[in-house]
């Protein structure tokens, strides 16, 4: 394997609740899927079929009910509040993927409630209806620690291996590779981003070259990227940990003085 | 633009220190490049190129010289240090790119000293030889915060956009899409990365399809998509910070006894 095609689907109409996107993917995608394929779908188009949109006159507060821990927050100097936070699904994000952007105004839309399921639904789908063994990765758009800008990563997958299983394989001077873990589920969807764009209407992409990643539909599903927050090093924003530590200095120096006095 | 074809190079010999690169990748290349192509290349063939191999009895001593800011460690059960560290270029990363696979027993491989001086070199040299106006990108693995495994990135980069500039660009409702800034750049090394691997030598992939983000060689490098330290918020490991508070917390109160005594 040594050549990776990426196409997006042209023709797929705006989307609304209740759509079936098995039929409209494999409609758009007419007989071109194979075997081996994998099918990238934005959340977007995920959570308007499944009808995640919600009235919102405020984006803040829709945030707010996403959100289940805040990792980190900043305000700048004109008021702006940016808040990093965990959502029900453990990912981390700014704005808990509420979306404001290609939504009518004065609603928003949230996640997949499981992304997961969302892509198996489909994968199964499009299984049996064309007869080809694909694979689905349902991808929304994330920023970074460390970095500028942002990514497409993968929030829901299906029929296709997360992660690059490298076990047991020796790099050419014959040494076990055995750090690294390529999530190939995240470099899929980033590569279908080059191809699908933010403001063009071209919300699927096919990715066909890597079938050997595509399996079984019970393959672990993107929920297994997500890095549990006890083992996470930056589980916490440095001024909150700052700020919590500092709280907890004077705490145990008040003990301290309650103690000898 | 809505197809992408990913071609790793076949044929690409094992690198030694002063090979040059330019004439290698021409060479496995053909006459198959064209205007418009980016051409990513490991930067584990870049560092051998530029003579970067270093005798090490100790990685972690080699991780320490090569370390300018610590930025979260920890120690496993079994004794194992984790050490997530700022490297000269700013980049974070786990062991500052200091790489021991694939390497000869005793050595590790550093980074190229500026990567996107590495790339703007090879890039120039290609068009001069070949005539054809291509992208380079010198590319990573890089660990993340929050998830689990590594993508390839950018870390050096030349003749080519780094970010997708969506200034002025409006969503399908006509609202400007001011926040998103796609880290292209990062994107299409992850995508490379899929046709390239790690085990095999494929060192090199050519990407086309997205000659609109191919220009001068003057565009921002890669080193534009790290976040600086004190705009990032989480600019240390969450310990680390709380440790810092801690201190800062019982050192007040010391200071307020004093001064009350």
């Amino acid at each position: 394997m040594t050549v990776l095609q990426i196409q997006a689907l042209e023709g797929i109409p705006e989307i609304t609740a209740g759509d079936d996107l098995v039929a409209i993917i494999a409609d758009a995608a007419g007989d071109t899927l194979r075997d081996g394929d994998i099918v990238v779908v934005t959340s977007k188009i995920v959570s308007k079929a499944e009808a995640r949109t919600v009235q919102a006159d405020d984006r803040e507060d829709a945030i707010t009910a996403e959100t289940v821990r805040v990792v980190a927050s900043r305000t700048s100097e004109s008021g702006h509040v940016t808040r990093i936070v965990e959502n029900r699904l453990g990912m981390i994000s700014a704005a808990a993927g509420v979306d404001a952007s290609n939504t009518p105004q004065g609603t928003v839309l949230l996640l997949p409630l499981d992304p997961d399921a969302s892509a198996r639904a489909i994968a199964t789908g499009l299984r049996e209806l064309l007869g080809a063994r694909v694979g689905v990765i349902v991808s929304d758009t994330l920023g970074r620690a460390w970095r500028e800008g942002q990514t497409d990563a993968a929030i829901g997958a299906a029929g296709v291996a997360v992660f690059e299983d490298l076990r047991g394989q020796t790099d050419a001077e014959g040494r076990l590779l055995v750090v690294t873990q390529p999530c190939v589920a995240d470099e899929i969807a980033s590569a279908a981003e080059l191809v699908k764009g933010k403001a063009a209407r071209r919300p699927v992409a096919i990715v066909r070259g890597r079938g050997d990643l595509v399996g079984d539909l019970d393959l672990p599903g993107a929920r297994s990227i997500v890095r549990p927050a006890e083992r996470d090093m930056f589980r916490l924003g440095t001024d909150e940990a700052y700020d919590q530590g500092y709280a907890a200095g004077v705490e145990e120096m008040w003990e301290e003085r309650d103690t000898a006095g």
